[in-house]
Order: structure tokens, then sequence, then C-alpha cells
């Protein structure tokens, strides 16, 4: 339980606030009446934020394309079991799918965080390249969906995220060292070696730590997650990028014997369902962060920082330490790791050559309404 | 017709090899038999590339996830019609759904070459938080399909392109005076402002073009398709980014009519089924580009070269001054063209913090196998 405690990250926040009891024991097994499939799926997202209202819409999708042959109730987080207990409830069979993100079930597998993020590691467009046609969902179910008898399907992603906030301007190593600040997982893991005294909070009490003072600082998600949560009334240092978390991939897994006793056409349309419902979360989550990052930077005056370039260099060195450490704890771990970072070192040269050189170059043009 | 040959982009070149005449006198309407409907499918793009199966993916998906409710036969380019007369096709009844690159059809509409790509535009992550949540299908079917009788869906993007192979080095403007090089569409048009010799040549002419001398470079798409073109035999010069083609869309039309006929099950098999095509697209393409890239350097010691300082300030103002002529040419034009700009100044500055930012950040962490 304390490496599930260090590695799960409650920083998608959305999941902690709502917890309750496990209230399963009501419910019928799936039924197939008539030919007609009914799952329960259990969130470990909140269900009024953007990653309730959309896995709500995949469960519509299922049921309109598959003319109700496969239809799924919805249980938003704590509406049937508590967030991080979504796996627990599909591998007893409570519930035949789970939506949440691959860190929080950190405490049932040492391979499983690496499917969601990495620091320094991939990006949103990166990772779907590997997930798809990299080789990337074979390798997660391999070493850490099938071991837990579950089937992987990547169901969003939140994009780069960004750093966190600070009371005071970070420059150097040296300012690191006895800030008090919240970032779990491994970007946690990384800057505690800098002396960070590094803080779990869950997610409803890092605002008033942050007025109080018990905090110097915290990470979030992303200028949406962050404007609503109203970080900009006590701090005003918004550093970027989001070096520990690129991009995050978050997760559906269903019980691996329901998908097996899928027919193809049941098949096609909840695979495809969930890529499209991964790609629209993404998007969205694109749309909305650029509309909030406005609303920051003009109506409350935040200070946008760029992360120096000591802090930047000497993290990314040192999590090139701290990383492989973790990857070896298991041979599911090291496989997945390495699989990662066999693809990453390529990609780092066409994303260089793509993406990043085009991103430089873009701002010798400012295009004008006509 | 003149303003088609100038704004129809031939560089995803797979279309041009394979036209025939069109042969759709023999076909029968679409059927409605027993509940079941039947369309025909016509794409510009041929049957063995990347965009040929997965259009045929998309296809079977359709016919799988309706049990045969929708089955979508699929005719790749010059199998039925040529391939720039895909949309004719639909126009006319003969086909239901079409598939191709928006400024194919540039002879049709003074908007729709901007829903593909703009130089200094939009990526592939924004042009989709603009699809799906920026209201930007929306105003491509108000302004560009609606108009010619069709609806739109975005059904794949090849990411940001390459930006061209040269003979001999190119640093200064005073480079492109007199050159001879072929780039279709609003990048040439814009080159040739500079004296550029902008050459249109159809994708089977640029090979034997560029042995002869007779073009001094060309622009083609990405590592995947150019090193398939075996363009580094003639020249080793490869320049980066695709200031021209940041991100292109490809385009699903559907008749208009046969779109509002559909059930709403059937509506969401083909909207989902077509944004999962346009997400596999993109996916494949960053893929097989980032092995392409690595055999291109390793094996046949192409040099990659970045565009000059110089050179991308220059042209980036320039597309400040061309761009917008074209987008005043008819109010539809100018209603997307704003539409685009409008989104991409705030995009420009969130992916400035996330992804441009994290991208100069990584290399700082260069990982192990362990």
């Amino acid at each position: 339980m304390e490496r599930r405690d260090f590695l799960t990250k409650g920083s998608l926040g959305v999941a902690a606030a709502a917890a309750t009891t496990a209230v399963g024991s009501h419910l019928a097994s799936p039924a197939i009446a008539a030919g007609k499939k009914k799952w329960i799926a259990v969130s470990a997202f909140g269900k009024a934020g953007l990653l309730g209202q959309a896995f709500e819409e995949f469960a519509k999708f299922v049921a309109s394309a598959s003319e109700g042959r496969l239809t799924i109730k919805v249980y938003h987080a704590g509406e049937l079991v508590k967030p991080f207990e979504a796996i627990d409830a599909v591998q007893t069979g409570t519930a035949q799918m789970g939506f949440g993100a691959p860190y929080y079930w950190a405490g049932k597998s040492d391979a499983i965080s690496f499917v969601a993020a990495m620091p320094y590691g991939l990006t949103a467009q990166e990772q779907n390249a590997w997930c798809y046609y990299g080789g990337g969902i074979e390798v997660a179910d391999k070493t850490a969906y099938k071991p837990l008898g579950l089937k992987f399907l990547p169901c969003g992603n939140t994009g780069n995220q960004m750093g966190g906030w600070y009371a005071k301007e970070v420059n150097t190593v040296a300012d690191l060292e006895g800030l008090k600040f919240r970032m779990p997982g491994i970007g946690g893991e990384i800057l505690k070696t800098f002396g960070v005294n590094v803080v779990l909070l869950p997610g409803a009490e890092v605002l008033p730590a942050l007025t109080s003072g018990a905090i110097d600082g915290t990470e979030w998600i992303g200028p949406a997650a962050d404007l609503g949560k109203g970080l900009f009334k006590v701090v005003q240092n918004y550093y970027y990028p989001g070096w520990h978390e690129p991009a995050t991939i978050l997760d559906g897994f269903l019980d691996l014997k329901e998908w097996e006793s899928l027919d193809d056409s049941l098949k096609a349309i909840v695979t495809q369902g969930a890529a499209a419902l991964n790609f629209f979360v993404l998007s969205k989550f694109q749309a909305v962060n650029n509309d909030a990052l406005q609303k920051l930077m003009k109506e409350h005056k935040v200070t946008l920082r760029p992360y120096s370039d000591e802090l930047l260099k000497a993290i990314g060195e040192r999590a090139t330490e701290v990383i492989p450490t973790l990857a070896k704890r298991s041979p599911e771990a090291t496989e997945l790791y390495n699989h990662i970072v066999g693809f990453r070192r390529t990609m780092n040269d066409w994303s260089g050559y793509s993406e990043r050189a085009f991103l430089e170059a873009r701002g010798a043009a400012d295009f004008k309404e006509v």
C-alpha cells in the first residue's frame, strides 16, 4: 500500500471529492436477456467534469450504435464505489468496465504507472502513435493489464499539463531546497532528491493548505482545471511546461473474459468508441485549456513563468537516475519502460523536426482578420 | 478551372497515379433493401497506401458495427472515377460518400482550401481542437460543404509535413530568386512572390524532373511517403519544418440528403467511425514517419537542414500578405479564414506554453534501457 500511495496521483482531482463507501451488493450480475448485454461501468472521475460527460457520451454511443445489444450503465466517482476502487470493482465482477488513470492502480502493478505518463516522456500525439501503431496497447496489456485479468483501451489524454503554482519564484536548484511542494507520483520522487519537502494531499485540501502557507506551491493539471480550482486567488506564479506529465493517458479497462465474450460487431463498437473517446477528450482539453489560459492571463493577472534552463536540465538529468530504479522493480515494469524508452528515442527526432521546429517558426506570421 | 489548378495540391500524390475515366454509368442507385442501406464511396487516394487501407477499415467498421444495416463499397482512386472527380461523383449521386483532401476541391469553393491547411497555421492537435470543440466542423459545413450539398467529416490528418528536397542549400531570401521549385497550393503562391519559378507537376513526373534538373527541388509530404518515392536518390538536402502545411486535414464528404436520411444509430456509427479514422490516420503517419526518418538519416545519408531564421521570418511575413487576398475572394472564404485566424491566435499561446516548451525541455533527459 505504501507504493500505491507514493505513486497514485490524485492530481486529476475530480475523483477524490465524491468518495463514498462501496454499495455494490444490491447489483445483479451482467444480464444477457434476449441477446442483450448489460454492463456496469465505474469511473474514477466525477460526473460533472469534462471526463464524466465524455464517458457518458461513450456509453450513449455504444447503446445507440449497437441498437441496445450492449448497454453500459455508468457510475461516476463515489456513486457505486470509491474512485480508487474502480479497478477492484471490475476485478471482482461487480462491474465489467472501469475508467480512470493508470497510476491510480499503482498498488496493483509495478508496471502500470508507466502507461499513464513518464516525466520527460512522450507527448499526447506520440503516445497515440505508440498505443495504436507502436505496439503500445499490446505491451501494456502484456505487462500490466492482462496479469490483472483486464483488457486495456486508451480512453482519454490530458495533453501536456502545466508545471505548477508557486508562492515565490524558483529559478535555481538552490531554490528547491526546503520547498514545501505538493507533487504526487514520479515527479514528486524526483523533486525529493533535490531536498524538496514533497507533500501528498487529497485534492480538497490543496487550496486550504496553499492559503495557510502549509505548502509553498502545488502542481495541479492544466489551465482549465486550475482555473476552476481557484488557485490563482492565492498564488500567481504559474510555471510551464509540465515536465512531470508531458501528457497523461486515461485508461478504460475491461473484464478480460467479458471482453473476449463480445462478438466481432460489439468488439468493433467498443474499440472504435473508446478510440473516439480518447481523441475527443484530448481535443476538448486543448480547446478548454486555451480559453482558460486567456482568462487566467487577462482577467486574473496570473504571471506565466518558464522553468529556468538550469532547473529543466538538472531535473531532467535526475529523472534518468530515479525512473530506472522504478523500472527495475519487476520484469514487467522493465519490459514496459524499455519499450517506451525505445519509442521515445526515435520519436524525439521526428517531433523535433516537425512539431517543435514548426512551433518555433510559427510566430513569424501574425495573421489578422480581414 | 485556373483557380482549381492553382490551389489543388497533388502532393498527396498517391491519388494522381491511377487516374482513369469515369465509368459510373453501370452503377445502380443506392439501394435500401430490407432496411439495409448500401453506399458507394469514392476515394481520391490509391488502394495500396496508408490512406486506402485506413478508409477500407472504416467501411469494414461501419458494416460490422451496424450488422449490415449500412454497408459502404469503397472505390479507390481511378477505380470508378478519377481522383479529383470524387466530389463530382458525390454531387451527382453516383456515390454517397467521398474521401480526399479539401484543397482538391478548390475549383468548387473559394473557402474549402482553408479547411485543409494554412501556411504557418494550426498543428494537427490544434486542428482537432478546432474541429470538434472550436466550432470548426460547423463553420466548414456552413462556408464550404453545405453550399455544395455536402456534409463534412474530418477523416484523417497528415500531421506536420516536411519542408522539401533541394539540390543545393538555400539559406537566404536571395537564394530563392530564380529557383525552379515544385510546390502547389498556397505555399507556392507565397514562394512566387520571392521570384521562385513555381512549377506544378503531377506526382508521377516529380522524380524524373528532379533527375533531369528540370526542377531544383520539390516539397512532397513527409518522411514515410518521401522515402517510398525515392527522392533521396537524386537530392540529399531535406529541409524542415513544413511551414506550408503544418498539418493537413483529409476530408470525408457525404451527400447531405443521404446523411440526413440516416437514423440516429447509423449517424452515431458514421460520426464516431470517421473520428476514429481521423485519429488513426494521424497516429499512423506519426509512427511511420518516425521509422522512415531514421532510415533516411542512417541508411540513405540524407542531410536534414533547418530552414534558416531569415527564410522562415521572411516567408511568414509574406504569408500574412498573400493569404488574406485569397480570403477576400468570397464572404464564405472570409468567414472561414477569420474563424481559423481567431482560433490560431489564442492557441498559439497555449501550444507555446505546453507542447513547444516541453519539446524544447525534453532533451535534458536521455533515458537508457535497463
